[in-house]
């Protein structure tokens, strides 16, 4: 194997897969990346053996072939080579070293057979569709803030991305809960996504995926099976398992008979959530909301540290309630408003109180309550 | 007590004072900042019984008096307070709470009383002269990477600041080792300074001190005792004790008979040791130094990993010398270089070399070798 490749575009192919592999790893194979180089491109996978990342690059191929090297201290070496170097990489099966060189810098890498490297097998998708980065971004930003981390209920340790009913139509849905909170995003339907099989994608996998979803006018090919999910661009192909369990019945939990409604500035009501939370003992951290005609205290009481309240002027027109939560979890859900006012609708001091931006139904938040 | 003070005026106070306490400490009252109001200022004062840091700010005083709270939480409350708030503190003996009111924000903070409050007995300077605060930055910014970490070497825990005698005159010098490297820096004696006994700073007052002499055009006053030092601007007062032990006789480590000499570009070596030395295995990271005439090959071997090897264009003259040093070592020493080239001055592969910058004698540092 002999190519020649652009230090920036080694870097951008080789930080994506690196970032996939697990610092701490028993099997040595897996701390490295495969680099195979043919015709006109080079490509760099790596993999967990739940997320494999295949990134693609241009490359003046001199001499096809593939080899494995550590990830980690490859990556560390491009990152560190001059900006605009060509690099030449030229692997040697017989003495298995990998050479690297850059101007006056010459490496010398330890290599793996790629015949050991674990190459996830290729499967049948039942769904194909293509999304916008954007769509994607948002469906995904927006919820795996309740992604649970309990290992135990390992069915919660991702995002439920699905095909749901809503207002008489389907819609592309995206849904994650730790218990004690729940975010449930929608988004319009993609052309051929309405076959898909519902998946929970893993927490890793939404962060690799991310990734992929910067760019405001790329659009995301996805595919989705019983146990395999796809998102690829023209450089990079993300495929990953996901998670082998039942994602529950989630819309028991979303109220639907909540009629208290308090509508606020979201940034002034998170700033003043923030702020009074700062006496709370790290351990319960509960902020206790007074409600009462177009006025909102807030306050927190502990025993050890001190007291705070602050008052907000809001809109609320119903009758006087007392409701408290964990500061955490409505601090998380506040910032995910970004346009317009939060809107509350509450029940009583121990039901489930249902958030969201405005009107806009498309994404609302559920958080339980807490006693104060 | 009674006062108003500006949200910004009190953050910048506060801050300061508080990045003295520990996080961890078993006696309550040192989690706490004194506060005390009288006149037209409010001081703050926070211990950790090594270190004593006063703050004073301009304030309105209704009512004179004092109390503690605890620094970390008020501290943040502060920072969380809106920019250009107003904020108004009562202390109440009484019930034993501060109250801590902006706008609609209110807290009411536990108190402990001042008298448990230990603050630091004052003291007898022997020496007491103002050097510019850009002169102590370079005295300190450039020795402090060599500072010990080694608790059973106390006496290296810090910047040994003292008067030495170079070049048939009197200077103020800053020097710090950890028997692997040494920085000896030199400005020029203030005056009134020639009577001060050496002390050796620790590394939290260089730490904390360093926060006082951002300002080009500050003047510091400092004052010298055989068991304190303090360093104060008009609004800060930092007082450290002294660790009491005795440095080691330097000067024997400096090579005086050195006379191999390269000189090097600060900026490409650093980042030809840095590349070569992302294939050593993280114990030993030995980097080599083959020098030949004006040429310098840097290399690092390790079995496991690989090779890496760089050339680079240089000044030498002398006989071919192969030498090996820590690469973290090397890293540090040439990152202190910022005008001129570095200049290495060695003497075989077993004795300690020296560095400096250019020709300039008033920095100069220490490595000593590995075997490679």
């Amino acid at each position: 194997m002999e190519f020649s490749i652009e230090r920036a575009a080694l870097l951008k192919a080789v930080a994506q897969a690196q970032s996939v592999v697990e610092r701490r790893n028993t099997i040595p194979i897996l701390a490295n990346v495969l680099i195979e180089a043919e015709g006109d491109s080079v490509s760099f996978r790596a993999t967990d053996l739940d997320i494999e990342v295949v990134d693609q690059a241009p490359a003046k191929v001199v001499r096809a072939g593939s080899t494995t090297v550590n990830a980690v201290t490859f990556h560390e070496i491009v990152r560190k080579l001059p900006d605009g170097a060509l690099v030449t990489i030229i692997g040697d099966t017989a003495s298995a070293r990998l050479s690297v060189e850059a101007g006056r810098s010459n490496f010398s890498l330890a290599t793996l057979p790629r015949e050991d490297f674990p190459v996830m097998a290729s499967s049948e998708y039942e769904a194909n569709f293509a999304a916008p980065a954007k769509v994607l971004r948002r469906l995904f930003d927006k919820s795996k803030f309740a992604i649970s981390t309990e290992e135990t209920r390992y069915y919660l340790n991702g995002v439920y991305m699905h095909v749901a009913d809503f207002d008489g139509r389907q819609v592309l849905r995206c849904v994650a809960t730790d218990g004690h909170r729940l975010a449930r995003i929608d988004a319009e339907l993609p052309e051929n996504a309405g076959n898909m099989p519902g998946v929970i994608v893993p927490r890793k996998t939404v962060g690799e995926l991310r990734k992929l979803l910067d760019d405001d006018d790329a659009t995301i090919a996805v595919s989705v099976s019983e146990t395999k999910v796809r998102f690829a661009t023209p450089g990079i192909t993300l495929t990953s398992k996901v998670i082998d369990g039942t994602f529950p019945d989630y819309s028991r939990v979303i109220p639907v008979g909540n009629t208290k409604r308090l509508e606020v500035d979201a940034a002034d009501f998170a700033q003043a959530v923030d702020r009074v939370a700062t006496v709370s003992s790290e351990r319960s951290r509960a902020v206790k909301l007074a409600l009462d005609e177009d006025r909102l205290v807030l306050s927190v009481n502990a025993p050890d540290s001190g007291a705070a309240e602050e008052e907000l002027a809001v809109a609320y027109a119903d009758e006087p309630l007392e409701i408290g939560f964990n500061a955490k979890y409505l601090l998380e859900i506040a910032s995910q408003v970004d346009r317009e006012n939060a809107v509350f609708l509450f029940n009583s001091a121990g039901d489930p109180t249902l958030m969201r931006e405005g009107n806009d139904e498309t994404a609302v938040y559920v958080v339980m309550p807490m006693r104060v």
